[in-house]
C-alpha cells in the first residue's frame, strides 16, 4: 500500500499567513464597515513598468506567429537572459559568473525549496532566526529538521538575530552542514556587511559547509558598501548557491521569474568520502527532469529590465517603495517605537512597546487601527516581541495606516 | 560537511534527448548542407491561437495598471480558471470535480516529478514500459528505484506494453504501492479502454495502490469511447491523482500551465497503520511551501481556451497535428512498416524493419533520410525494436520527411 511521507505530520498545523488571514477575516466580518489596510503581506502594488509590458506584448506577438514561435526553451533558460544577468547583475560588481552557472527559474521560492534535493536528508541545517518559514518547512518535509520541541526544531541550529547582537548573526560554535542566509533580510530588513559576510564564507570554507544565499531583495540596497552578491566575497564560489528573484526587484510576483547561480567550483562530498562532485551538473539534471522552464513571456519580461529604460523604470518603482519605508520609519520612530530595517530593504522590523507579545500587538493594531502587520514570532523564536511591516503598499494607504497607528498609539497613552 | 544526495550517482549518465542532440549535431557538422527534419522532439510548431493571444495581451495590460494589477495569485490558482476546468474538462463527461480539488501548475512535468514527495521514499513503484523517462528518474533521485541492473531498476515493477499484448498493460501479479499510467500514451501513442482502466482502478482499490495518471494528451482522443479522465471510472477518486497539461492541448510548451487533480477522498496510510491521511491538504501544503503559482498571464491564457472561440481554435490546431499523424501512418504503413498509435495521440510507434535495434535504425534514418526520430529503447527495455515519431511538425516538413523516408527505404530494398 502507498504510505505517506510522515514528515508532513510534523509540520505545524498553523501556517503563519493563513492564520493571519483567518483573524483578519474574523475582524472584517464583525466590523463590516471598517477598511482594513494591510502592511503585512509581502506583495507589491505598483504595476509593471512600460519597458517590461512592451516586451511582454512583443513576446505574445512572437507566440502568435509561426516564424517567431517559441516552444520549450533551453533547460537553463534563454541565453539572452542569462547573458543580460551576468553582464548587469554581476560584472559591474567585479564578479565573474558564466551563463552556464545561471539557471532561470519561476521565482526563488521554488528553487530555495527544491535545492535541498541535491543533498542528503541527514545533513544538519542552520538558519538565522527570525526567518522566512519556507527554508525550514522544506527541510521538515524531507526529514532534515528533526522534531519540534519547545518551539524549535531539534536538528536545526538557530542563529539568533536580535537587538542584543544588533541583528548581526554570529558564527556557530559548531560545524553545520548547510546554512541559509537571506540578505537583505526578510523579515528584519537588516543587511550584512562585507566584513561579516566574509566570516561566513570563511566558516563555510573551513567546515565544508554549503551556504544557500537568498539575495531576493538585493535591488533594494541603497548603501553602496553593502554587498549585493555573496560572490563579491573571495572564496564564495566554492561554498555558496545564490538565489535571485524578479518578484520584488521588478514586481514580478504574478509573472514568476528569477534565477539561481550554481558556480562550477561548488562541490560536495559523497558519504563514503571517496569523491567530491560538482553541484552545477546535478542541479541541471534535477531541473531537466522535474522542471520545464518558466514562460517565454516571463523571460522576455526579465530581459527588458536590463535595458536602459528598464533599469530606470525599475529603479523608480523601488524608489517609490523605499520612500514609503522612509516615511514609515520616521513616523513610527516619532511615535516612540524602535524600528529596524527599512533602509536597505522593504521590510521594517518594529519592536512592540512594553514587551507586548507579537500576536497580541498584531491584534491590538488590527482592532485599534485597522492595520494588519505580521507577528514576528511567526518567523521564529527570536521574532517574539516584534512585528514586520512591509513598504510595498500604495502611498495613500501607507500614509493613512501611519495616521491611524499614530492616533491609536496616542490614545493608548 | 554537506553531503550530496548520492542517489543522483545512480542516474544514467546519458540522458536520451541529450544523446540524440549530440548525434544529430555530429551529423550536421559532417553534413553542413543537409537540412535535417526532426520528427523526434515532442514540441509543438503551430502558433498560439488568437483567442489565447488576445487574452494574454489583455492580461499584460492588466499588469500595467494599478487597478487591475495582479501580484501573487491564490495558492491553487485563480478560481475563474479552476471553475472553467471543472465545467469544461469534467462535467460534460459526468465527472464531478470540485475546484478545491484542482491545483493549477506550470505544466505536468513539475507536478509528476514533485508528487513523489508526498509519499515515503520506500514505496514500490510500477511503470508501463516503454515510458517517459521522467517518472523513473524522479524516483531514482529520491531513492525509490533501487539500482540499475541489466537495463532495469531493481525496485521498479515494469509492466510491458508490446505487440505481444497489443500494448494493453497487464495487471501485476503482486501488490505495487504506486503505479504510473499515461494515456494516451507517450511514447507509444496507444490508448486504454474504459474496461481496461477499470481493472486498474479495481486493482488499486484492492491493494491500496496510488495511481498517478498522466492525461497530458487527452485532448487528442478522437474515439469517443476512450476515456479522457480516470475519474470516468467509478472508485477512481479514492485511488488516483490526475495530471493535465496545456502544453500539447493548446501549444503552451513555452507558456507553462497545467493542473493536477487531487480528490478529497484520496488518502494514504501512515507507516504505523494508525491513520489514513488525505493527500489533498498535503499537496496544498507542499505547493504553498515550495511553489508560488504559474504566471497570471499563463492562467488567463488557459482560461481563454475554454471560451467558444478558444475551443474551436484549439480543436483546429489539434486537428492539424492529427492530420499529420494520419498522413504519417498511411505513408509509413504503405512502406511496409508496422505503425502503432497516431490515431488518438500525436505519437507514432513504429516497428523497425527486420528487428533492427532502435539506435541503429535511428542512425540509418538520420544518415539515409536526414530525418530524426527517437529510438524506442530510450524509453525502456520494451522500447527496443521501435522508434517514436511525433506529428507536431510543420505539414510541409512532415510531407518532405515522409517522402525522404520513402525514397530511402525503397533504395534499401
Amino acid at each position: 500500500m502507498a504510505l505517506i511521507n510522515d514528515h508532513y505530520l510534523k509540520l505545524t498545523k498553523n501556517y503563519l499567513f493563513a492564520d493571519i488571514a483567518k483573524k483578519v477575516n474574523a475582524f472584517k466580518v464583525s466590523h463590516p464597515r471598517s477598511e482594513v489596510i494591510s502592511l503585512g503581506i509581502g506583495d507589491v502594488t505598483q504595476p509593471l513598468c512600460p519597458a517590461v509590458t512592451e516586451a511582454m506584448h512583443k513576446a505574445v506577438d512572437d507566440l502568435a506567429t509561426k516564424e517567431r514561435f517559441h516552444g520549450y526553451g533551453p533547460e537553463q533558460g534563454y541565453m539572452w537572459l542569462r547573458e543580460a544577468i551576468v553582464k548587469n547583475d554581476f560584472l559591474p560588481r567585479g564578479v565573474h559568473i558564466d551563463p552556464s552557472e545561471v539557471f532561470i527559474n519561476d521565482g526563488a521560492k521554488s528553487d530555495t525549496g527544491n535545492i535541498g534535493e541535491l543533498v542528503r536528508w541527514d545533513n544538519s541545517i542552520g538558519v538565522t532566526d527570525p526567518i522566512y518559514p519556507v527554508y525550514i518547512d522544506s527541510n521538515v518535509m524531507i526529514g532534515r529538521a528533526g522534531v519540534m520541541k519547545d518551539g524549535q526544531w531539534s536538528n536545526v541550529t538557530y542563529i539568533p538575530c536580535s537587538e542584543a547582537n544588533n541583528f548581526v548573526p554570529q558564527i556557530p560554535d559548531r560545524r553545520v552542514d548547510i546554512i541559509y542566509l537571506c540578505y537583505p533580510n526578510n523579515p528584519t530588513g537588516t543587511v550584512i556587511t562585507k566584513e561579516e559576510l566574509k566570516k561566513w564564507v570563511n566558516y563555510a570554507l573551513k567546515n565544508d559547509t554549503l551556504i544557500f544565499y537568498d539575495a531576493a531583495y538585493e535591488a533594494y540596497i541603497q548603501d553602496e558598501s553593502i554587498p549585493h552578491s555573496i560572490y563579491e566575497i573571495k572564496g564564495a564560489r566554492k561554498v555558496a548557491i545564490e538565489f535571485h528573484s524578479y518578484s520584488k526587484t521588478a514586481g514580478f510576483t504574478g509573472v514568476r521569474c528569477g534565477y539561481t547561480v550554481v558556480p562550477k567550483e561548488l562541490t560536495a562530498a559523497t558519504i563514503d568520502g571517496s569523491e567530491r562532485l560538482p553541484l552545477n551538473p546535478m542541479w541541471l539534471r534535477r531541473q531537466s527532469t522535474k522542471f520545464n522552464g518558466t514562460s517565454y513571456i516571463s523571460q522576455r519580461a526579465a530581459e527588458a529590465i536590463y535595458t536602459p529604460e528598464g533599469k530606470r523604470q525599475v529603479k523608480a518603482t523601488i524608489g517609490y517603495y523605499m520612500d514609503n519605508a522612509l516615511m514609515m520609519r520616521n513616523a513610527l520612530t516619532r511615535l516612540g517605537l524602535k524600528v529596524y530595517g527599512g533602509e536597505n530593504a522593504p521590510y521594517l522590523w518594529v519592536k512592540t512597546p512594553g514587551n507586548t507579545d507579537s500576536w497580541k500587538f498584531f491584534e491590538q493594531m488590527l482592532y485599534g487601527a485597522q492595520v494588519v502587520c505580521t507577528p514576528g514570532v511567526g518567523f521564529g523564536p527570536s521574532g517574539e516581541g516584534f512585528v514586520r511591516l512591509t513598504s510595498f503598499g500604495e502611498r495613500d494607504n501607507c500614509e493613512e495606516a501611519l495616521h491611524r497607528i499614530g492616533r491609536w498609539m496616542n490614545e493608548r497613552l
